[in-house]
């Protein structure tokens, strides 16, 4: 363990954990007891009986957010379990609060299943203006989400979708400024798991039209029959139009763009160095990246990001999903679209005026970023 | 509509409810954000993973209670929904936080059917060191909470019976003090309701032999056929040795003590007149008693108490669950036991050195009501 590694523990065992509970009324005496609890409770109660909606006026509901885990896709950990998610949501948690004022609280779920999970969701989604899934691996992801936006009537948003694909169409939109590229790129995209696929399916609609996908059996083309599910042939039919089969390090060869959401040390210089000139490389494994930012540099590559806190380009779904809840909820939506999602990238592009290769994308700790990107919702 | 329930709707309209959710850690930098959350947090993680009870001392585990409630037995409302229950449970948690420190979250379930909110629970509890149960209808409420105690290592508490229960007889334990009388008071307990049930339950074990139980059909007695339950029938068993019938009034006739946690307005009068001299009536039913506080003093009753908080001798559930989880959670039992519950009563008693008809309980507001209940737990 490094010393880094050390300090992490430490501030986590330091108060037992991050995320606290405190009261917005006060409570000194019999009368603020008598008002925040009963008899003055039932008053509440009454009304919000006759109509549940007056939870936003009432409650908190149109302030808090659940964030749920199953941990089956946690961080790079993989299938780790619940347990394990839980201080990830945790952080999660306040980093709404942190950058958006939003309320929410984790919840991860002992069981695996998605029709479960779904139902634990929806018996729970009354005391919640909004739902963020959080590590869930794919192709569940795909169905629960499905599921509860059909079912509820408050925002869903699993964020290692979309919130992972606005951040990196934000990025690459500056980034292929810098470089003075457009959207004929050639893009590969490492990983078809949750964020692999939902930035791909953004990709698309943002008009992106040269996209290869690959995951650990290689390119995915139309008419793949191994490893494929319906997501996966989904964008087969939208991607790779030459129908190329390869390796990963086959079809990097030439390539514009490198999008990796896949796992730690899966590209080596070589394969940066085997890219088209002026190449842009987003490894977002997450905790350790596809190839180290000081690697990719060396090897050439003109722009480099990861998810890391510590990267110079971080493009962290932090940038994104407080704002957006935080516009979700002040608008009081149903749903989120992909208009919203597409707004949310260029928003958040737009805050950087002069894009450089040191700089593609804000950092979440300057003023406006939240403000902005809830200005697309609602 | 009264000047105090629109002074109550104001204040929870004010900011939107009552509970707030804060960091317990520093997040001014990217420094920050990379301990508390992303890269860092995967440390963390790594290490729930191997042992999840590390939640205890790198999580909140240790000091989060979830307040559960299906609303189908609302304060004296009724079944009027998990809406309606979410103010209640909010203002609960905040209870939990202001009298005994500990983090609280409500959590209302839109589902009444048992075996589902006993998964439900089962599956988000990872999360929680205990659960509070609060506002279930009997006879659900005991199946639900047996359920649960055999399947979590966290202590549950359904606060309508034990809350109630405890803070019932340490208040009894002192009336009977002022009236000097003892265990062989009569006894008659309206309501056999969640809380009915375990109050005479812990009256029983506390070792009160004369208790007779009334519910809507009349006094309940062993072979009675109508309107019994698995509960009642064992509380038949220990109760009510004569076997009498008759209504509630018919029963009151000479009895020393009145407990009522049923409806509002169920007593007149003339029936507090009726009982034995030396009368204690406490009328529990909530946000409205059996008998105003008031009235029951005019009719001749010695001693009187209610749940509300403008009563004088508040017998208020507050003055139990903060200090009992509190306790629970420092100690980490696995499940709350009836030596416990009987300690806690008496520890509660003890707080008022000299009992008196107007004060036979602390004020919830009296430093160290909260640690004598935590005392002792473990």
């Amino acid at each position: 363990m490094n010393d880094f590694d050390r300090d992490s523990l430490k501030l986590h065992e330091e108060k037992h954990g991050k995320l606290g509970i405190v009261s917005k009324v006060p409570l000194r005496n019999r009368d603020d007891l008598s008002r925040a609890y009963t008899p003055g409770v039932a008053a509440v109660s009454k009304a919000v009986a006759e109509d549940p909606s007056l939870l936003y006026k009432y409650g908190g509901k149109g302030n808090m957010v659940a964030v749920v885990s199953d941990g089956s896709a946690v961080l790079g950990l993989g299938n780790v379990g619940a347990a394990a998610a839980y201080p990830v949501m945790e952080g999660k948690a306040l980093l709404f609060k942190e950058f958006a004022g939003v309320d929410a609280f984790p919840l991860v779920l002992d069981t695996q299943d998605a029709a479960e999970i779904v139902d634990i969701v929806c018996a729970l989604a009354l005391g919640f203006g909004g739902i963020n899934l959080e590590d869930i691996s794919a192709p569940r992801c795909f169905e629960i989400e499905t599921a509860l936006k059909a079912r509820l009537k408050i925002p869903v948003f699993h964020d290692d979708q979309h919130g992972t694909a606005i951040v990196l169409l934000a990025g690459l939109i500056n980034a292929l400024k810098v470089v003075e590229k457009d959207k004929n790129v050639r893009i590969v995209v490492n990983g078809a798991g949750a964020a692999g696929l939902a930035i791909t399916r953004l990709l698309h609609l943002y008009g992106f039209g040269n996209i290869i996908v690959v995951d650990s059996q290689g390119a995915i083309f139309q008419g793949r029959s191994e490893n494929m599910n319906t997501t996966k042939a989904e964008i087969a039919a939208h991607t790779n139009s030459e129908r190329l089969s390869g390796t990963l390090e086959d079809v990097m060869v030439g390539a514009d763009v490198f999008i990796g959401v896949s796992k730690a040390g899966l590209v080596s210089q070589g394969m940066v160095r085997s890219m088209a000139d002026r190449a842009i490389v987003f490894a977002m494994a997450n905790p350790d990246p596809e190839i180290s930012e000081a690697d990719a540099k060396d090897a050439g590559a003109a722009i480099v990001a990861t998810g890391r806190s510590d990267s110079l380009n971080q493009l962290n779904n932090v940038l994104v999903f407080p704002g957006l809840f935080r516009g979700a909820l002040d608008a009081r939506i149903e749903q989120f679209t992909d208009e919203m999602f597409l707004a949310a990238a260029e928003a958040l592009a737009g805050l950087v005026l002069e894009p450089s290769a040191e700089k593609i994308i804000p950092s979440p700790f300057e003023p406006g970023v939240a403000d902005a990107v809830a200005g697309v919702v609602g």
